[in-house]
């Protein structure tokens, strides 16, 4: 079709009518053979393509993944792929190879190492590192997707997908390439006559396949109490006295990992000593952790929305509805699109851990050669300066009376002052300067800035950043929680003292914390056997967390 | 169904199906009966209840509203209402009636007189005023609705939606009431046996209804270019010339408003003369504006995604698909929540106006005793801080050689230095104080803050606000662009001069812009004719914008 000026408007859709028609003697309707995937890929998929795998931080298109390894680069090659994250070794194969050239994502745990490497080689280039939710916004502006590879549990004949538990990233990049004439596949589990529901219309997918099995699931959330120590417990009871029930904390996300896997574990314990039931933490936007189910039974948890599901409390969920986002055949309703958006401008919170902390309070989780990414928490970890809606705890961070001052989210970061291996997690300078001068990016990986970081909490005690008055004054409560490291080591004992008196700085002692208290006898759940009690049977962990 | 403590956690679920099963003599199938819908909705909504209402700021579902107003308030009363926009007299008058308690929203333009008087007088709590991406967000969080009521175009009779151009607000309002046992009602103009496409699947919906009349539809993002001054052109100029070259701006939002229409329209003409196609303003999120056709058919714009339609350009887009996000039936695909997600977090620019700006940079359009709220520009004009990803517009907002430094978001606020009543638009105070005082609200309704504004253009020249290196200079570079106002006329020449020198302020002249060249026959259509001839006939602006 062409206008007056004599140029086609219609490209994107011609050329997707033209690869449609490459694979009409290969596929039947919407079902593309399994055994004939990689070659209807090598039709479907030209040279150059902006190609959106997922690739998100559980759920893997892996069988797609690695048909697209296979896939002969004379014919397809210079991909620009689009990634929330890298995860499996063919993720990066298909650049050794040459099948594909370029590469933007979000996070790299499992494969950080590597694609360091590779971009120190040249085997790779990075266009950029971004969160989940700005690389989804991309996709409807300058990385609109000419091909999406994505998972789901089962479809119809007609393309419908039931996503269940997992929808995660679907539903974002499914429409940002269904919309823009791009060409949808998608390898399910299961072909089935009828689904439990529907999570995406099969107006928007154009070929199924049957994956030759399902799709990879990772249990990233699941955190074992067992592992969780004193130091720990410690943290965790001055997080809940010192900034959960200071702030009056109603809405909240948690990072991954053991220290806030040990404050829902506290929560019914501690918590419940303190009186906080029903007056703080009730809406969270999170996984499923199995953590948090004692909280969850002892009525501490209104409600829940999910980024995505995990292993095993697929079941302890259909049965709590009031609490999960569930549809209407009882499964988790996840959708981390949205639990991005409610993460970062709808709670009062985000707690989370780092590697390193500098003087200045900027963190990174970037350590010597390890180019992680960044996943989700800088969305979640920054002061939102859109939100317009004021909460007790966001009004709570007001420190002065100008008529036009704004409050702020909480941002905690919550660490030991080492790490395992006993390297200070406080540090002059951080990793991430060198790691992202090697790797040619414009800016160096910081995880969350030092200025939207609110409070620090660490085994010595919790800073209250969001008071200090001056750069200088943040760097001493800074150092007064930083133990002994390089930065906790400048600290002026009586600058310290005046800190504490001024309220920037409490120790656990200032909150009513007495360290020997802080045992593992608190915990409401000691092991993943007693979350499996806890649940009536209901939350089934995957066996490597299964020791009875 | 209990758990071991002997508590139901099927409240919600157990609670719709008796809502439903209260209708069961009304309904057939998902179909409600039009002539029986206040029956039925006195039967599917409690007391009590949050509802979400769209109520978005151009498609209403009006037949919907419309009936709610006539429910009985003995019997269904204290509802919270959660609605983006306010916009028709009866979303106001249910609180009038004392069928709504409670208020939480985004817009409140066409009702914003009214709402300020209703709060006075105490005939309406308002929660907070939102953006509409943290609206979206507590929808998941703490406002979890009850009942959506919401319009699309056409259903079928398994309730799958098809809302067209005109998506908008819809899949966020409904995912969110879905999938936590909420009951979701549709207003559809027909109902029919295929759908062009689906939009929405059947499986989240409960009930259809067929509307008396089709859903009403402004045509909000229309301006007639007959209406663009000389000054703006100017503005415009000074725009392109100082800003969208300068900084190699990629993508970008306009705001609504003849300011950035006039730049849309100049792109073809003075842009062309700069030699700037191809190289600047590719990506858009915004609405459709009419205005953007010649930049569209003279080849500036690569793709355009939309928040939402505008009446009249539903031909065009559809012919047009190289640009525009559409479905597999031609017509647009909207999305509100996505739109915004992509111009908060992809974008390199905001660009908006306002009707205040004191002498710090803070903006609002809020104005004596009119509480408008926010919609979606605070959302899009500040630094978001939660982005990692750099392009060359981010990076050139860095002005330190520290190594942590970060780029920022062009927000660039373009304002005539007086108001067409000729009251200033500089001013000591912001009007919004004493507005939100009387309103209750525990932060002053700021629309933009100043110290994420990076721009201020003016008929007198640009302000570059992000080199500035105190707040003492931002206030110089803000008086020196505010012409004879309460802050313009506090300008020291001397000071200017200095700033003009420093880069911190440039006028017309500096940018080799002679003010004598800024004329209409600049602009690349001077009518809404002219407009409808650009686009080929496909252009079909409604009734009041034709003169011919």
């Amino acid at each position: 079709m062409r206008g007056a000026s004599g140029r086609s408007w219609t490209t994107r859709r011609d050329d997707k009518a033209a690869r449609l028609s490459k694979v009409a003697e290969i596929a039947e309707g919407r079902i593309l053979p399994t055994d004939r995937i990689v070659e209807a890929m090598e039709k479907l998929i030209s040279a150059g393509d902006r190609v959106v795998l997922e690739g998100n931080n559980q759920k893997q298109a892996s069988f797609l993944s690695a048909s697209l390894a296979q896939i002969n680069p004379d014919h397809v090659n210079k991909l620009h792929m689009i990634m929330s994250s890298i995860s499996r070794p063919e993720h990066l194969d298909i650049f050794e190879k040459g099948i594909a050239e370029r590469l933007d994502f979000s996070y790299a745990g499992p494969q950080s190492l590597r694609i360091s490497q590779m971009i120190e080689d040249g085997k790779l280039v990075v266009g950029a590192i971004h969160t989940y939710l700005e690389l989804y916004g991309r996709l409807f502006i300058d990385l609109i997707p000419n091909v999406a590879l994505v998972a789901a549990d089962k479809a119809d004949i007609n393309g419908n997908l039931y996503t269940g538990p997992n929808t995660e990233d679907t539903p974002a990049i499914i429409e940002a390439t269904a919309f823009k004439d791009g060409i949808v596949i998608v390898q399910v589990n299961e072909l089935v006559d009828e689904l439990p529901r529907v999570d995406i219309p099969g107006s928007w997918v154009d070929f199924i396949v049957v994956a030759e099995k399902p799709y990879q699931l990772e249990a990233l959330f699941t955190r074992d109490p067992r592992n969780i120590t004193e130091l720990q417990i410690l943290m965790g009871m001055m997080a809940i006295r010192g900034i959960y029930e200071r702030h009056n904390v109603q809405s909240l996300n948690h990072g991954i990992g053991f220290n806030t896997a040990a404050i829902e574990l506290l929560l019914p314990t501690y918590g419940e000593q303190l009186g906080l039931r029903g007056k703080i933490c009730k809406h969270w936007a999170l996984n499923p952790h199995p953590t948090l189910i004692p909280a969850i039974e002892s009525g501490w948890v209104e409600s829940i929305h999910s980024f995505g599901g995990e292993v095993g409390m697929e079941r302890y969920i259909s049965q709590r509805p009031d609490v999960f986002f569930t549809g209407s055949d009882g499964s988790l309703r996840s959708n981390r699109a949205f639990c991005q958006v409610a993460g970062q401008y709808a709670v009062d919170m985000f707690i989370g851990s780092s590697l390193q902390i500098d003087k200045d309070g900027n963190s990174s989780t970037v350590k010597s050669g390890r180019l992680t990414g960044f996943g989700g928490a800088p969305n979640m970890g920054h002061d939102p300066r859109g939100r317009r809606h004021a909460t007790d705890a966001w009004l709570d961070m007001i420190t002065t009376d100008d008529l036009l001052a704004r409050g702020k989210k909480l941002v905690v970061q919550m660490v030991e002052t080492h790490l395992s291996g006993n390297a200070p997690v406080f540090v002059e300078s951080l990793d991430a300067i060198d790691v992202g001068r090697k790797a040619g990016l414009p800016e160096a990986p910081v995880m969350i800035y030092g200025d939207d970081v609110t409070h620090v909490v660490t085994e010595e005690g919790v800073a209250y950043l969001y008071k200090a008055e001056s750069l200088d004054e943040r760097r001493e409560a800074i150092a007064a929680v930083a133990g002994v490291t390089p930065i906790g080591r400048n600290q002026n004992p009586r600058v310290t003292e005046k800190l504490r008196q001024e309220g920037l700085v409490a120790l656990p002692e200032d909150l009513g914390i007495r360290r020997t208290d802080a045992k593992r006898t608190l915990l409401a759940a000691k092991s993943v056997e007693e979350l499996v009690e806890w649940s009536g049977g209901l939350y089934e962990p995957p066996a490597k967390f299964r020791s009875w």
